[in-house]
C-alpha cells in the first residue's frame, strides 16, 4: 500500500511541497491529499491589492495553479473548503470539517506537511463583526472586500489601519478606486519596513496621490449604524468610514500546530530545522507563513512571511519527503514594494534590528540618480547603508527611488548573504552604462560613504 | 620644493588620480600638472551615442568636471591641448607638445600616472584620410562625427562596422537622427559581449527599429567621391555610406609607454599592481583604459576600457599616491547596454571565454518576466547561466529584457564576484512583489535550472 501523505493549506508552501513530493514519488508510492479551508490552490496573494485597486482585472489571474490542475497534472487529492480541525500525532491521522457539505473527515497519514499560513493580527476591536472590516490574507478576504467594495450603497471613505506594506499598498488601491483614503498608523511614519528617516520619503509620495496619513495615532474602536461600520474611533478623534481595511500584520497560524504538541519558537512560529522538518516531531513537516525561520544577519529566529520563503521552503520539503535532499538556509529580510510612483527595497537589518540584535554600527544615506545625469528620465534614488563597526561588514541596507530603483536591492541583498564589508563592496563591479547608472553607481557611492564613515568613527 | 605629480591624460582614470591625491596632500606639498591632448576634461565618451542620436542635447551635459573646475578648486595645472610626446624615464621628464600655440615643454616628475586611455582599432583601409569616417573614442570625435552629421551635404546612409556595443549604439543614435543605417559585422551575430543565443534577440530588436544588419561581412576598403566617402566595399559588395562610423574596438594606447619601456602585458595593456603602480617602474602609476588587469573569474589578465574601471582605478592611484591605502582587485566582465528597446547586461565568462580558459561548464537558459505574468507591463526576459562542472561554481550570466532587465545582472555580478556556486544561488533573498517580479525571480529559476542541467551531468 501506498503511503500517505497529507497537505495542510493549499496555498503556496503547501501545494509547492506536494508537487515537488510527487515529481519524485509516483502514485503507486505515495498518496497525496490536500486540505484547503477556502476555494483556491496556489494563488499570489500579494497581488490582491492590485486587483482591488483594478490593476489586475480578472481574479482567476492571481491563482498560478487551479485545484483541477493539481489533481489531473499531479494526481493530489485537493480537498477545498476542508479546514482540518485537529492534528492527532499518536493516531497519525487528521480531522477535517467539510465546510461546504457538512460532515467532517478523518484521515490517516504517514508523512504530515502543516502550512496553514498566517492570520492578520486582530485588535479586540476588530473582532466585533461589524459589516465592512476586512483583512486581506487570503483570496477569499480580497474577494469580500471587492464585494462590499461593489455593492450598494458604494463605500466613499476609507480607513485603513496599520502602515506596513500592505496596508500601503491596499491605501493606495482604493485611492485608485476613487475612494477617500485615510491611512492609520500608529508610529511615527507608515512604511516600517524601512527606518523613519527613508520612510518619509514614502509618505511624501503617498500624500501626492490623496492619501491622507494619520501617525501616532491609535485605534480604540468602531463606530456602526444600521450593522455597517461608520466610523473609526481613534485616540485622536473618530474618522468616518464605509470600509476598514486592516493592514495590521500577520502571526503564524498555529492554533491547530498547538493543540497538536508542535515546538513554535520565540518568533511564534513553528520550528523547522533547515529541510523544513518540524523539530523533534518525525515525519510531519512544515513550511510558509506559518513556521519560524532564521535570520542570517541577527543569528535570530524571525517569522517572515513572504510569498517567495513559502514557495521556496514548501519546495524544500517536497523534495526532502521526496527522497531528495535539498535546504532553506535562512533569510536576510529583502524585501521591495511599490508605493504610488516610488519604489521602495530592504534588505538585512534596519536601525532598530541592529540595536536589538546587539550590533554596533555606523549607518549613512546618499542621494544619487538611477541614470547618468545627463541621461533623459534620471530620477533621484536614495541609498542607506548600515555596517557593523568596526568590521565594516554589511548589515542592511535600503533604497528608495523613482524609477528602476526597487531591485537594486538585489545587489546589496547578494552583498549581505556573502558577509561583505562595505570595503570589499567599492569594489564591486556593476553595470555601468548612461541609461542604467552613472559611472559611480548609487551602491559603490554609498559603500564609499559608509567606508569614511567607519575610518571617522575609528579616530 | 614640493614634489611634482604629472598626469598624462585628462580623462575619468587621470583626473580621478590628481583629485584624489590633491585631496590627500596639499599644494605645498604636492604640485599637479595634468597634460590633456584633446580639448576636454573628465568627460562621459559612454554618453556619445546619445548626444549623437540627440537623446542628450547639449555636448557639455557630457562634462562632468571642466578643466577651469580643476584648477579653482583643486589647484590642479591643466594644460588643454598639450600631447606628451616622450617619457624620459631616467631624467624623469616629460616632453610635450602645445598643439595650439606650438613649440614643446618639458616637465620633471617625481611622480607620474600614465592614464592615456585606448585607441580605436583602425584598419588599413580605414587610415586613407578619406573625409566621413569616424571612430567615436573621445569627445573630439564625437564632436568632428556631429559637425559631419549637420554640415551639408547632409549625409543620408550611414554605415557602422563593427558590432560591439560601440557600434550597436552608433547604429541607433544615427536611426534617431534619421539616417539610413546598416551595421555590418563580421561574426555571426552583432552584440558579441554576449553569446550568439542572446545576441539573437539584439539583432532582432535592432531590425526592428529599422538596422540593416549585414553578418558574416568583412569590409576591405573605401570609395570616394570628391573627397568624401561614398561607399563602403565589402566582400560582399559594395555599401553606399555618406558617413562611416567604426565599431571595431579598441586597444590600449600604449604608444608612449612602450617607448619608455613600460610593461605591457598579454592583453597589450600596461601592467600594474592592484595599487596600479607599474610594475617594476618606481614612482610611476597607470589607470584606465590603457592599463591591463585581472579578470577574477578566469584568472587571467584582460583589456577591459570601461568608464566605471578608470574612475575606480584612478581613484585607487590616488588615494596611493596621496599616501592612502586602496587597491582595485579587477574586474569580473560586467556590463550593461541599452539596444533600442531592449536592455542587455552580462557578467563573468561568456561561453568562448570559458572554454577559452579551459573551464567545463554548463549553460541554461530561461525565459521569464521582469514582473508577475499578471502584473500590467510584465515583458519577457531571458536568463542564461554558465556554470563550472562539476563544482557548480558560477562563471558566467547574460540578460536580455525588454524592460527593467539590464541592471538585474548586478545580483549575479555579486554572486559572481563572491565565488557563489549556482546551488547556493538557489536560495538567494531577493526582492519580491509582482510589479519587480515573479514569486520565483528569474534569477532564482535559472541557478535551479543550472542545478537540473548539472545532476543531468553527473548521472
Amino acid at each position: 500500500m501506498a503511503e500517505r501523505l497529507i497537505v495542510i493549506g493549499g496555498d503556496a508552501a503547501g501545494m509547492s511541497a506536494a508537487s515537488q513530493a510527487r515529481r519524485r514519488r509516483g502514485r503507486n508510492d505515495l498518496e497525496i491529499v490536500a486540505f484547503e479551508r477556502g476555494h483556491f490552490t496556489s494563488y499570489s496573494a500579494c497581488g490582491i491589492p492590485y486587483w482591488i485597486g483594478g490593476l489586475v482585472p480578472e481574479r482567476d489571474q492571481l491563482i498560478a495553479r487551479a485545484p483541477q490542475t493539481f489533481r489531473d497534472e499531479y494526481d493530489i487529492d485537493v480537498r477545498l473548503q476542508h479546514e482540518v480541525t485537529a492534528i492527532d500525532l499518536g493516531r497519525r491521522e487528521v480531522v477535517a470539517r467539510d465546510l461546504a457539505g457538512g460532515g467532517e473527515v478523518r484521515a490517516g497519514f504517514d508523512t504530515l506537511v502543516y502550512a496553514v499560513g498566517a492570520t492578520p493580527r486582530l485588535p479586540d476591536w476588530a473582532r466585533s463583526g461589524v459589516a465592512g472590516v476586512f483583512g486581506v490574507q487570503t483570496l477569499d478576504d480580497g474577494a469580500a472586500l471587492r464585494d462590499w467594495l461593489e455593492a450598494e450603497p458604494r463605500p466613499r471613505r476609507a480607513v485603513v489601519v496599520g502602515g506596513g506594506y500592505i496596508g500601503v499598498e491596499m491605501a493606495e488601491a482604493l485611492v485608485q478606486r476613487g475612494l477617500d483614503v485615510t491611512l492609520v498608523e500608529r508610529g511615527e511614519q507608515p512604511m516600517s519596513t524601512v527606518d523613519d528617516d527613508m520612510a518619509v520619503l514614502v509618505a511624501a509620495a503617498m500624500r501626492g496621490v490623496g492619501i491622507e496619513i494619520r501617525t501616532g495615532v491609535e485605534v480604540t474602536g468602531l463606530t456602526e449604524q444600521d450593522g455597517r461600520v461608520s466610523a473609526v474611533v481613534t485616540d485622536d478623534g473618530p474618522l468616518p468610514a464605509d470600509v476598514v481595511v486592516l493592514g495590521l500584520g500577520v502571526r503564524p497560524n498555529t492554533a491547530l500546530a498547538e493543540a497538536a504538541g508542535l515546538p513554535l519558537g520565540p518568533s511564534g512560529g513553528v520550528q523547522v530545522d533547515r529541510r523544513m522538518r518540524v523539530l523533534g516531531v518525525p515525519g510531519v513537516w512544515a513550511a510558509g507563513d506559518c513556521v519560524e525561520t532564521l535570520h542570517r544577519v541577527s543569528g535570530l529566529p524571525v517569522h517572515v512571511p513572504l510569498g517567495t520563503h513559502a514557495n521556496k521552503q514548501g519546495r524544500v520539503a517536497g523534495i526532502n519527503i521526496g527522497g531528495g535532499y535539498a535546504t532553506f538556509p535562512g533569510v536576510i529580510g529583502t524585501a521591495v514594494t511599490k508605493v504610488c510612483e516610488l519604489e521602495v527595497g530592504r534588505t538585512g537589518l534596519r536601525e532598530r534590528d541592529a540595536h536589538a540584535a546587539g550590533f554596533e554600527f555606523v549607518s549613512v544615506v546618499i542621494e544619487s540618480t538611477n541614470r547618468a545625469g545627463y541621461y533623459p528620465g534620471a530620477r533621484p534614488m536614495t541609498v542607506k547603508l548600515i555596517a557593523e563597526r568596526p568590521s565594516g561588514r554589511l548589515l542592511g541596507a535600503q533604497i528608495v527611488g523613482w524609477s528602476e530603483a526597487a531591485k537594486r536591492i538585489d545587489a546589496l541583498a547578494v552583498a549581505l548573504w556573502n558577509g561583505m564589508t562595505v570595503d570589499d563592496m567599492t569594489a564591486l563591479d556593476l553595470g555601468y552604462a548612461p541609461p542604467y547608472a552613472p559611472v559611480w553607481d548609487p551602491v559603490l557611492v554609498a559603500a564609499r560613504t559608509a567606508v569614511d564613515a567607519l575610518a571617522a568613527h575609528s579616530r
